[in-house]
């Protein structure tokens, strides 16, 4: 889905520009403010290399809002059990849910000091909150959404693949150390214990070829060595 | 694992009060300060009800960090491929791998203008990096601190489960709408059909026990009205 990030009622400007920088940071652009604070020269030392989301971020009534999306998403530091306006959608399943829809998701966000009000979260489709301790649970706007669309961009950029090692790569390399414990007189009743334990090792290494190629450097010099 | 939150030669006072703050949100508050800027009234500022964070902050040397920790986890906004001191542990699964262990997990942040230092990431034990958009990849420190402490924290609490409405609560549901179509009208032989959209849509929707009673309260009205 297109993500719009709508900022209702914002108090600060240096917050503003902050929420633009972490926009940026995760590839978002569509900024909306309803009814904000005046946009200085804080805002832009905020957003930092951001000043474009600043510069583009439209100006509209929440009714506009509301009408020009497809979800609206509130948000909450406040969070409220079952039937209640404050009850939250899972933030973890939020990236998946989006990633299967197409149209324009608006994600809400309160003034810092007070959040979104009840008539403004009950017109939401629904509701994520971060998941915070309850000793300090007020988090800065930028910083949830920071989290908020961490969790969004995640969902939707797969994760880089790593190539491991071939199961017959360790067995070669655990061949070769075991040729290694015998060229150094390692005890021959205790080897097949160490073999079995670095294999295990190795195991939850996810080694790349290119790394079983560097231990296996290290067996190649300490045979030359032990053996000249 | 005991978080140790570390900032490595932190040149803006806001930050550090950033980051308080976001350890504080997340129940983290074990903050290091290796060679730090002077701590004045904008970090307080920025950490809002985080000073305690901030006042019982240690400073140390990276040597002293190194050996009271367990785990060193480096933090980097540019990776690397394969064998290189940048590349990174998936942020996805750090907090799993934190909840499996026990001890002191120190995670390193480098200055604002330059990161860690590839000396400072050959000593960590593991190295991981918010992912962003290659366009502005540059995050603030205290964002990039409050999505992965996000990340750590939503690992080590479990998601709050919901009860949802059981199958027989459901099928008394369609039994309750099927008695109400036939009563106001609705075309016989289109019935089976919309049941069986309305079955889907409560399957995606996974109701509560009393939101089925809020839908059968709808119902129950709509058959007295008619009935009258």
């Amino acid at each position: 889905m297109d993500i719009e990030v709508v900022l209702v009622n914002p108090v600060y400007e240096g917050n503003v520009g902050a929420v633009a920088r972490v926009m940026k940071n995760f590839g978002y652009s569509g900024l909306t403010l309803v009814d904000p604070c005046e946009l200085g020269s804080f805002a832009r030392a905020m957003a930092s290399h951001a000043h474009d989301v600043l510069e583009t971020a439209r100006i509209k009534t929440l009714e506009d809002v509301l009408i020009a999306s497809n979800l609206v998403i509130g948000t909450t530091g406040i969070v409220g059990s079952r039937a209640n306006v404050r009850a939250p959608y899972e933030l973890a399943r939020l990236g998946v849910k989006l990633s299967e829809m197409r149209g324009i998701a608006s994600i809400l966000f309160g003034a810092e000091d007070q959040g979104l009000s009840n008539e403004v979260l009950q017109e939401c489709d629904i509701v994520v909150h971060v998941e915070t301790s309850t000793r300090y649970p007020v988090m800065n706007i930028s910083h949830a959404a920071a989290v908020i669309l961490y969790c969004i961009a995640s969902a939707t950029t797969p994760a880089a693949k790593r190539t491991v090692a071939t199961h017959a790569d360790l067995d070669r390399l655990l061949q070769h150390t075991s040729e290694v414990l015998e060229a150094i007189d390692f005890p021959a009743h205790k080897r097949r214990r160490v073999l079995f334990n670095l294999r295990r090792i190795y195991g939850r290494s996810e080694l790349s070829t290119s790394e079983v190629r560097t231990l296996r450097g290290i067996l190649s010099r300490t045979e030359l060595r032990v053996r000249r």
